[in-house]
């Protein structure tokens, strides 16, 4: 039995869903694959949570859903102010997972790689603008670096780009890679405005209090970007042509309807080319996906078309992508 | 860079799909992953071409499509009469490669591996009847025992269940496994009768001149057999419940029309329980496939359903799955 130890980066929905996996199937994951978990920190942005012989995470779940910050709980731990980096620095562990939304990330992801740590990350922005840099550093180390969750939720299209496709030169990828404006659009169908359709959305919480982030496409050209770097050669999200759906009008969708259409925010992948927007698809295609499913149709030389569909949104959805990388890294880190 | 020695049993359709491969990408794979691929041997019915500083794959293609047999080839080259265990003890291979139909190949798979050689196939009853003793054997050696191509063809579904859902349970499988009887139901949807419709693809050379395996059930239970033994635990093809589609009337048909249905050959797999038998599904269902296309819907818990859609026949198509192979187990060579 090897014991990994974790420490968790970020402790909001996705992060705590991760944690309750590893809890309720740690018996299980012992006994398939020979690992045992310790979490030896969590950190929200109020503190970070050490303890180098394994913290409770049914406690840090309670403190948490309870006082909604880390930082309460002073009772049996130390609370610590580390910066990321720091935290990585200080903290022993064999696995950094990144759960967090920092957009300055890569900077503490290489400063673990370089301190001989995995990373495992379901935080797009730093693949989608330091992807090369971050593939260097864990190639040249041979250490994981993995990011499953970044991508259509726990839905394998980066394991099945990166590993099952050895043979094959993908020609184009087109994919529904946000669930919010599918959501949004869905309704717009029904004949809500824009407007009202993302209030529901919001209320929902389906989208965020600023939702600019999946309205504009910039979710979805993070994602594309790192499709792209993954079926082609790296590439920065400033090279991605996007238009998001704040502009699609209910007349839009009505005249769509009519010829038997929906709209759907689509990405487009092809070799050094990236474009995300508004687009019209036949209602009978794999593109026109429904509800949190995303979609993507990958284009090869040998194989043809490939069509996978999956969640693309959501907690134990997003937590499957992340624990299937935690499994995988320790795996792989057994191995050397 | 690294030399890898290939002797490649079967050279009908798929080998020779799969020696094309090798030679038209044999410059990209060097430069995309650093191998270099020697064919050391090809085998067929009437004889093994063996030369240890490696064959000309071009010849080999003239030889076999001009006169039929590899042992027409006697000018530049011995011929063998190798049987194949005989072949994998005497050549000094890597990689044992079997795209042969032999329904005994597990004797010889196991040979290569007790000999320290990795096998790839695409060959399904080793699989189906062995894979306990297989996987043991490769397991207990580190040698890398791949089979994307016996399921599917070249979409990697083998890959999504082996790497791509690791911290998943999977709960169900339902899939469409084989393309022919497909074919055949299409036809009869359009007019035909059963038997109007399997001379048509055995015509088309969809069908084989005997049908039975596709017909009855037996290619897709073999494919359902070898995605239990992965998404559950290993499991023989002689549990397999099994109804062909020989009994399918042109009225079944009609009925299952009219009802906005259609009829596919549907093999449902759950722990410890696999089912081949033709199934009723609606149009709308991801399992109403058309065409060559195969189609498997996964169930698991924290996922919900997963959806992959592609290729599950053809010359191109089945060899992308065993290059792709070919070059994971070399990766997988190369560092140990």
């Amino acid at each position: 039995m090897r014991e990994i130890k974790l420490s968790i980066f970020g402790f909001g929905n996705v992060g705590r869903a991760v944690v309750r996996v590893l809890l309720e199937k740690g018996a299980l994951f012992r006994e398939r694959y020979g690992v045992e978990f310790k979490v030896v920190s969590v950190a929200d942005t109020s503190g970070v949570v050490w303890l180098p012989e394994g913290i409770d995470p049914r406690e840090a779940l309670i403190i948490k859903e309870n006082f909604g910050k880390l930082s309460s709980w002073t009772n049996d731990y130390e609370v610590y102010n580390f910066t990321p980096s720091e935290a990585v620095r200080e903290i022993d562990s064999d696995i950094v997972v990144d759960v967090t939304n920092d957009k300055n990330a890569h900077t503490w992801h290489l400063a673990a790689l370089k301190d001989g740590k995995a990373v495992v990350t379901s935080n797009k922005p730093p693949l989608a603008f330091h992807y090369a840099e971050l593939m260097k550093e864990a190639e040249g180390r041979n250490l994981p670096y993995f990011f499953e969750a970044t991508v259509m939720a726990g839905t394998p299209i980066i394991t099945v780009l990166q590993d099952g496709l050895k043979g094959d030169t993908v020609e184009r990828i087109e994919a529904v890679l946000n669930a919010t404006t599918t959501f949004i659009l869905s309704r717009m169908e029904a004949g809500l405005d824009f407007e009202e359709a993302l209030r529901e959305a919001q209320a929902l919480g389906i989208a965020e209090r600023d939702p600019s982030g999946d309205i504009l496409g910039i979710d979805a050209g993070y994602k594309a970007t790192i499709l792209h770097c993954l079926a082609f050669h790296p590439l920065t999200f400033d090279r991605v042509k996007r238009r998001g759906i704040e502009e699609i009008t209910p007349e839009d969708v009505r005249r769509a309807q009519g010829r038997g259409n929906t709209i759907r925010l689509v990405a487009e992948i092809e070799d050094g080319a990236v474009t995300v927007e508004p687009r019209e698809v036949p209602r009978t295609n794999p593109l026109a996906v429904e509800s949190h499913e995303n979609t993507a149709v990958i284009r090869t030389d040998l194989l043809g078309e490939l069509v996978i569909t999956g969640a693309g949104a959501g907690l134990k959805e997003t937590a499957s992508g992340v624990v299937g990388d935690i499994i995988k890294a320790s795996m792989k880190l057994r191995e050397s």
